[in-house]
């Protein structure tokens, strides 16, 4: 993108790769209460959070803890937004799950740690290579639906723990079977606790802020509040777990966590394990990545701040590879959280790192505590969660505005929901990718004539205009490239074969921004089967860096006919003797 | 595509689905007599030709013979080529060489059926769904350099029948390592009658022509002369072998030869089969349907013919289907045999049931003689076709016009030596729709200012322009789409945020031809984050389509600025007061 981009520096600037050094200068006493008073809130939502996501990708619940230790800090350091909250989340857990589920005989938690690895080098490789422009393949149809259907098979995941029953499965059909297979197993205790957590969660989030607002609480403040519900869930059936012993009665606990900071661990380095996990560590860390960058990007329009995504790659790559080598498993930054960060008032991105000491100080003095937490109490925090994050709106909203959408994101849908994850992301962006190739592919070009008494021409269907039989003036409305090369030269010989007494073609080019090389071959074959017919080819209004290119090579020694600067100049050179279209 | 599109007839057309009505009424004597002469030369060619070829992809070479006996008689009912020869070819048959080898536990005969099958039925449901667009996607310079590497995977395979050793490799490295290995067993009779016959047929493609050219033959006789190169060799080293009983010797032979016509054969239909085959078969159709369509474009265009490439692939598909049930393998149009059944003077697709029956006639009775065929001579013959393919041309040619489509070449040709043809394919096509995207990801943008005095808006650092610092137009020189909608909006807020003074943004949108849901959401975004800064968002000279398709979503209504239909009557109406830009 000649032109705009050398607005930017290109030199060297320490602050850009290490963006702690534009605010840790300045850091004060006031933005530090800001961050701690934002992190103390957001520690206490992430407690329960992290243990939970845990669970969901089918690892032990400290991991989770473990992943929002050190990741955070790493992110403090190298990230560029001042409100993102980084850690485990939801739809990332769902997809570690089908990773750790696809890749038999490895250990889970090695399988996690090598995951976190993978796309931590991954992130890294293409911020260092500034390739964040790939994830923009996810269009944002595909996105939305992806996450919909996501949150759809996660609350079903969970729905086991509720009944306190054995099911798995990679996508709706299969969890739904499971469950019906085993429903009859159900535990009546650990389905009270389940579903009554719900409940209480979901009156939270809907209920208890009007509460509070009538109480006298200012409404950001009552938001805030309400973030606290989960821990309450969690400490309350806790408590009860304890009281009246309920793993006698069949209620399964998350059970003995390590007391301790995050161990020292190494992932995988085997060829065999990278191969067979690199495919879903690609996608983990495009969906992450994707899922991060849109958060911030939000967040920091709000206060007219920018990010760079080419240096959150990084910051997510060095996060994810730090959690690799401390018990984690893959991080991104999360919506929800970001967003109470946000709104608790943090200002830097410090606020993470004292998240980070918040989660350290709680692994090391709450974890005899956890177990005695039922896993129906985390579920039930990960249903009301993700439910929230279901929106079916995209179908209708594509539905009116484009049929190629729809179509992506409801293929992107029934993949996520009737095969896996994986399968619906990779389905969504091929089909977009397709359509995009398709429509371009059939390019709109119109005859044109030329507008009586001015150098103005028209296409001939939609305007009155004057034309000559022997000039075929055609207008190609799109860059020409290898998936509409063939198509030109269809459409210009059906056209030719239908004008017998044609002598004169003439190209008329204005928005063709680029030639690649298949194209120019279709040139060259269409000029010389022309001239194998007596007719000759013109082009005209060729852009300037379209026309440097083209003289890079023969074409224009061997084009039977001439290049001019506007279509007016073409006519008028070739002898055009004009009459009404028909 | 409308406008042009609708030039073509959209009623129900017999003659268009089955093309042979267009030609069979009026088929008279003389017509007949051209297409027997050309069905004779084709015959005398393609005998070697098509057990050379079953012999390079792995099978029996009677499986050749039968390919090209039913295959050409169905291709003659549906084709729309009138000079398009049908049957084995050599990239096809490397193909499924490499898919036979793949499919371990399949009998290679099933195998192969199997392809032929599958990829039948593929470019069916391609023709009928009218989805001929897709092979578009392989672009020209991915083509050649396929071709060119291929040619030279062939050739050193080949090497082994020459020096009748042991070697096998899907790719030129595991190939020249066999040979390595087993040079040692060299057979020196057998490498002889290769010398010779590869000697033999060079000479007859470079010297014999202008041998007969000189005797007095017209240069277009002497060249079809030649074609009986492959034929004279067979022949000698046939009667050779039986003279001197060289089986003796330790020369192999093709030997015997199940007599008669092809039988009926069933392809495998075991869903594991299917799915082991089917990404090769689509890999083989794809390709098989380009070379073929190619070659048929190219012959037809000579004689201001049109050939219709939806209904090609019906063709094909057909006689890749019939080949399935007639105890062949995947079948394609071949380039080398379609030249010569123009030139040998083919009026009709008539010719191609004609060479069905000489070949027909062939099987029952020459099967026997094939018994002392060395499969040296067969292997010479593949060799000195397969090197006339190989052109690294489009090299220098890519390397000079553009990086890009040069990296594809490149791409493609290292891997289809280093890793296989489906890998180089595979490769090439990826690399290449990458490579587009990335392109249209960052579109030209920019800044346009007043031509002062005129009612012209020109590129800012192009032109010597007035601006309004209050203004920002930008103008966009690519329709809008997910692979840039995220850019645009980066682009804008940098843009924005250098300007403290800025009240309204213009987006110019003359080059935009379409606007996908990724790119409304992001103009939504823009809009909402411009009205939080103050800032107004218009639109000016906004497309008849694009228009249609923005009323569709309440976009419009929560525009904060205005829809202008030129960029002049927006800048007037807006209160622009212009200034020479800095």
């Amino acid at each position: 993108m000649p032109g705009i981009a050398s607005e930017q520096a290109r030199r060297f600037d320490p602050v850009r790769y290490l963006p702690i050094l534009s605010w840790a200068r300045t850091y004060d006493r006031d933005t530090a209460t800001s961050d701690l008073v934002a992190a103390i809130i957001v520690t206490i939502m992430l407690i329960p959070q992290s243990l939970a996501y845990a669970l969901l990708a089918g690892l032990p619940a400290e991991v989770g803890l473990y992943a929002s230790i050190l990741p955070l800090v790493v992110y403090a350091i190298f990230g560029t937004s001042r409100s993102l909250a980084v850690g485990p989340v939801a739809v990332v857990s769902l997809m570690t799950a089908a990773a750790i589920g696809k890749a038999s005989g490895i250990n889970p938690i090695t399988a996690a740690l090598t995951l976190a690895l993978l796309s931590g080098l991954l992130l890294l490789l293409l911020g260092i290579f500034r390739l964040g422009f790939l994830a923009n393949f996810l269009s944002h149809p595909v996105i939305s639906g992806f996450i919909t259907a996501s949150g759809i098979v996660i609350a079903a995941s969970q729905l086991k723990h509720i009944l306190g029953i054995y099911a798995s499965g990679d996508n709706l059909v299969e969890v739904l079977h499971g469950l019906w297979e085993n429903a009859g197993d159900t535990n009546l205790v650990t389905l009270a606790i389940g579903v009554a957590s719900a409940g209480f969660l979901f009156w939270v989030r809907r209920g208890l802020k009007a509460l509070l607002v009538a109480r006298g609480l200012r409404p950001r403040t009552a938001d805030l509040a309400a973030k606290a519900g989960p821990v309450i869930a969690v400490a309350a059936t806790m408590l009860l777990a304890w009281l009246f012993d309920l793993e006698e009665h069949g209620v399964i606990l998350v059970g003995a966590v390590p007391k301790g900071l995050p161990p020292l661990t190494g992932p995988s380095i085997s060829p065999d394990v990278w191969i067979s996990l690199i495919g879903s560590a690609a996608l983990i860390s495009v969906i992450g990545f994707v899922e991060s960058v849109s958060v911030a990007q939000t967040l920091a329009a709000r206060k007219r701040q920018r990010i760079d995504p080419d240096q959150e790659l990084v910051a997510l790559g060095a996060s994810n590879v730090a959690a690799s080598f401390t018990g984690g498993y893959p991080v991104t930054g999360g919506f929800a959280r970001s967003v109470v960060n946000f709104d608790a008032g943090a200002a830097t991105p410090a606020a993470g790192a004292f998240t980070a000491v918040g989660i350290a100080v709680a692994t090391l003095t709450l974890t005899p505590l956890l177990a005695y937490l039922p896993q129906a109490t985390l579920a039930a925090t990960i249903i009301v969660a993700v439910l929230s994050l279901v929106d079916f709106s995209v179908l209708r909203k594509t539905w009116v505005y484009s049929k190629a959408d729809f179509s992506a994101v409801a293929i992107t849908i029934a993949g996520t929901l009737f095969v896996g994850v994986e399968a619906g992301v990779a389905l969504g962006v091929g089909l977009s990718i397709l359509i995009h190739l398709y429509r371009t592919s059939r390019p709109h070009m119109a005859i044109v004539g030329q507008v009586a008494g001015t150098e103005h021409f028209r296409n001939v269907r939609r305007h009155k205009v004057v034309t000559d039989d022997r000039i075929l003036s055609l207008r190609v409305d799109e860059s020409l490239y290898f998936a509409n090369a063939r198509y030109l030269e269809d459409r210009l010989y059906d056209l030719v074969a239908a004008r017998p007494s044609l002598e004169h073609v003439i190209l008329v080019c204005p928005a063709v921004n680029a030639i690649d090389m298949s194209a120019l071959e279709s040139l060259e074959a269409i000029n010389e089967k022309l001239a194998g017919l007596g007719v000759k080819l013109h082009l005209s209004e060729v852009k300037g860096p379209v026309m440097d290119r083209l003289k890079r090579a023969d074409f224009l020694d061997h084009l039977s006919g001439g290049i001019f600067l506007t279509q007016y100049k073409a006519v008028q050179e070739l002898g055009g003797k004009l009459k009404p279209a028909a």
